[in-house]
Formats: C-alpha cells, structure tokens, sequence
C-alpha cells in the first residue's frame, strides 16, 4: 500500500501530492504547521496541539481550514489509512492560492495538507552517550511563538550543527541568552538541582512536549524556574537537554566543545524522560 | 491562448502548475525568488536581477537550477508564450523536494518555476497624488539581504499598511532608522536637496531598481547620501518616494499622519523618475 498524503480534500498517493505554485505557503511562507508525535498509534496530546495550529492561524488571521472535528477525521483516517503505529503526522495550513500580492487577498481557501511519517524509536546510543549541541546567534524573526513555516533561517542553523557533528543548534540572543534550538527546546538543571528552561515570549515557539514536561515536573516536585539562562550558564550547568514533539526529551552532553556536567547523561534527565514515557505509555485514545 | 507556466522543466497552464509538498519552499521558505521588470517586451536589468539570484543562491548553497544562458531561454520562451510585453517575470528556485528535515537534504535537485504577470502602467492618480505609507517596527530576520521566500513578516506589513489605507509600510529597527518597505526600498529627499537611501547591508534588500536608481542619481550630479534616515528625518524630508521592480519610482505624500513638504509630489522625485523612464526606454534587449 502506498503511503498517502491528504491535500485540500483529497487522499492522495505521496508521490502525487502536489499544490499550486502560488499557494502563498510557497510564495511567502503564508502558513503554519504542527508536528504531532504518534506513539503507540495514538496522537499524543492531540488537543494541546490543535489548540497551539488555532492559535498560529489566530495570530495570521488565517481561517481554520476545517472545524477541529473534521480535522481529527482526516487526521485519524490518514493515519489509518498509512498503517501509522510510531512516528509522527504532519499538518500544515496556508492562506491559501492567490495571485502573487503580499497583502491578504479577499478571496482564498487555506490549504490544507497533511503526512504521516513512520519512525524508528530513538537510538539507545543517544540516550546512553547524550548529543552534542552548538551555540549560534538567533536572527530569526521576532514573533517565534507563531509555527509559521517561515523556517529558513532554522534550515541554516540546523545545517551548521550538522556540519558541526552536532544534533542541534541552541540559538542565543542579543543578550548572550540561549532563546531556544533551531526545532527543540533547550532545558537544563542548574548547580542546585533546579530545572530551567526559557520562559515562554515572542522569542520562542512553546513547545508541546515543554508544556507536559513543565506539567509533569510541577506534579513530581522537583525544583523549577521559567526564565532565560546564558550560553556560560547553560555551560557550566550539571546537566543539560532538549524536547521536541519528534525527540521527546534527549540529553545534552556537549555544549560546543564543553562537556555538560561529568559529560554524560544526567541523573535528572533520565528521571525526566521517565516521566514522560510513563505519560505517553498512559495516554489513551480521546476522539 | 491560456497564460502558462515554467515549472522544473515544463511549461504548463498556469492553473495546472504545482509543486510537490515537500518541496522545502513549501515546508521551509527554502528558497529565493527575483521579479524582473518587463518594459515594452524587454526585460529591464535582468543581468543584476540574475547576479542576485546567484547571489541569493550562494548564500543560501543552493545550487543554480539551470545555467545562467539556460534561465535566460527559460524566461524569453515563457515571456514569447504569455505574449508578455508590460508586467513582469517571476521566478523562484527552492532547494528541491525531500524527505521533511530541517537541515540540507544529501540528495536534491533545485526546484525552478516561474510566471509571468501582464500589468498595466501606474495610475496617473498614484503619480500626480502621491502615496501614504505607514511606519511599522522591522520584526523580520537579520539577513533580510538575501531575497528569500521567508516573507510571512513583510505580507503582515503590507497588509498593516492597507488596512490603514496605504500603500506601504516603512518598517523601523530598534533605533528608530527605516529600513525599507514590506516590498520597496525607501528613499527621502532632505532639506538641503539631498537624496537619501539607507545603505545596503544585512538590512535591507539591495534592489535593482535602487541600484539603477542610485547610478542615474551619480551621473546627473545631484546631492546624494547612502544613510540610515529616521522617522523623524522622513516626516521632516522635502520630498520622499519608494523604488522596486514592479513600482519603479512612486512619491510618497504622507508619513502616518504626516504631509511630506507641501503634500504633493516632490519636484527632484518627478525628476527622477523621468530619469528611470528615460533609462528604461533606451533599454535594447541584450540575450
């Protein structure tokens, strides 16, 4: 069975999924996206997620494209139809095909598509060994909270870590402060056993898998701050990870060429993605 | 005869051009674009406007999709079937289709489109009333010199713009100094009969229209000045006007609130533009 993709109404073979050269999404980067871990067959935290895709379209002034019902039908029968078990779906909205105009145009349909991809589990030797991240200045735009798909400089970033042999790039602002990675929150446990991360602002995109996680940490009482930490904080920190909707928690070991804490996996972390584990392990099918 | 389309290697009718969904411009804003002026069936400066999608490309590492000669006969044919002769040429090349993941894709071949776009000459009431433009904070990213398809901020600028009934939008850094408009360039005229233009840096998009702008300036001898203005200055200006591609040269009359000098076009802008006109009259077609 080929895999399928949905576009604008239609299930359609992969290969053959296409949209028009002046979909503003192409044009303009017009749109935004959510990426939604499926585990065990099941979308994790579903709802967080449609509620962040109505928030981003909100902020655009884009149309949902469909009612959030009719979005969880073609989403579950994608999947369906994909055999999809562990990996991940994909949607993305734009405002829609228009002759070339930046303003809005008066009369558009957003677009809809959606993928699924499967995927492997992640490899032990990354949780056991932890991953190299690379500090880099964060030009991107300023409303970051918004999942546009306006991901250039993203691309750049995450290229130079791979060129780098790192996983991820963290972004650092003006002010030396670590604002997020170029697709994943940047978190770590300070000298004293605090978890940190950045508080969520127009300078990064708040994370779904941030939100259960600072949910799960509250709930375990382990100490916490929101707030912005610097590349020497984040350097001389006893452990250091990231989260993401297709990651979920990984550990960092390596900050350019420092090692984070004894440079191996933290003690914390590894509590953490318990944790989280434990939580998607529990979640159950809501539609 | 229905207008038509290049689309990576096919001319098609324009309702039937599509690009997969995961060409990385879809997914990414992965690429860059050029719109290329037609005047009286020539294309106007399409060796700068070439020059800077190589450019554009290079930053980026994108390779070129086709060779310089090659893009150049892809243009003229596309040009000779839509019967072309006033608008302009748009092209667009994005890294190519792969597999979603952020960083370059091993294996890709540049994705190339373009249209073209019939238009008629500006309205004689653009010209003699001149323009509003509003002044909106610059949120865009740092590399605004590289003319990619990332254009989410400049749509929700120009769309600002038009909700406020004008034409532009003059975006303002953290200094308070223009940087240029959602799709133009922005110049003033000061007390002293200087021209201004702010410098081209990561910035500001270098236009061709600038740049011609800038050489006819030199030659006629008038006062010039490539300088960050303020808002402040632009409302105080004797005059002030905005270039780019599409618009060549067009007065701008009010500032937000503000009248320009009198409020009516300026006398060195109406100078200027006979300057661009003329240049483009005596344009002969080079390939």
């Amino acid at each position: 069975m080929p895999r399928h993709a949905y576009v604008n109404g239609r299930y359609l073979p992969h290969g053959q999924a296409a949209v028009h050269i002046e979909d503003r999404g192409y044009q303009f980067a017009d749109g935004v996206y959510e990426v939604v871990p499926v585990y065990k067959g099941i979308l994790v935290d579903e709802g967080p997620h449609l509620d962040r895709l109505e928030r981003s379209l909100g902020e655009l002034r884009i149309p949902m494209p469909m009612s959030r019902a009719a979005l969880k039908l073609v989403s579950h029968e994608l999947m369906r139809r994909n055999d999809l078990s562990h990996g991940f779906l994909y949607m993305q909205v734009t405002r829609g095909v228009a002759p070339r105009d930046h303003k809005f145009p008066e009369r558009a349909q957003p677009a809809l598509v959606m993928t699924t991809r499967q995927t492997k589990p992640h490899s032990e030797k990354m949780l056991s060994e932890g991953l190299k991240v690379i500090t880099v200045a964060d030009i991107r735009w300023q409303r970051c909270d918004i999942k546009s798909t306006s991901l250039l400089p993203n691309v750049l970033a995450k290229q130079q870590a791979a060129e780098a042999g790192a996983y991820e790039a963290w972004q650092v602002d003006a002010e030396g402060r670590i604002t997020e990675g170029s697709s994943t929150n940047a978190w770590i446990v300070t000298a004293e056993g605090k978890v940190v991360t950045r508080d969520a602002s127009h300078a990064i995109l708040n994370g779904i898998t941030r939100l259960a996680l600072i949910e799960l940490i509250r709930k375990a009482g382990y100490g916490f701050e929101e707030r912005a930490f610097t590349i020497d904080e984040a350097k001389a920190a006893r452990e250091a990870f990231l989260t993401s909707s297709t990651s979920f928690a990984l550990p960092v070991t390596r900050i350019d060429d420092t090692p984070v804490g004894n440079g191996h996996p933290g003690i914390l972390f590894a509590k953490l993605r318990a944790h989280y584990m434990d939580y998607m392990a529990g979640l159950e099918e809501t539609t």
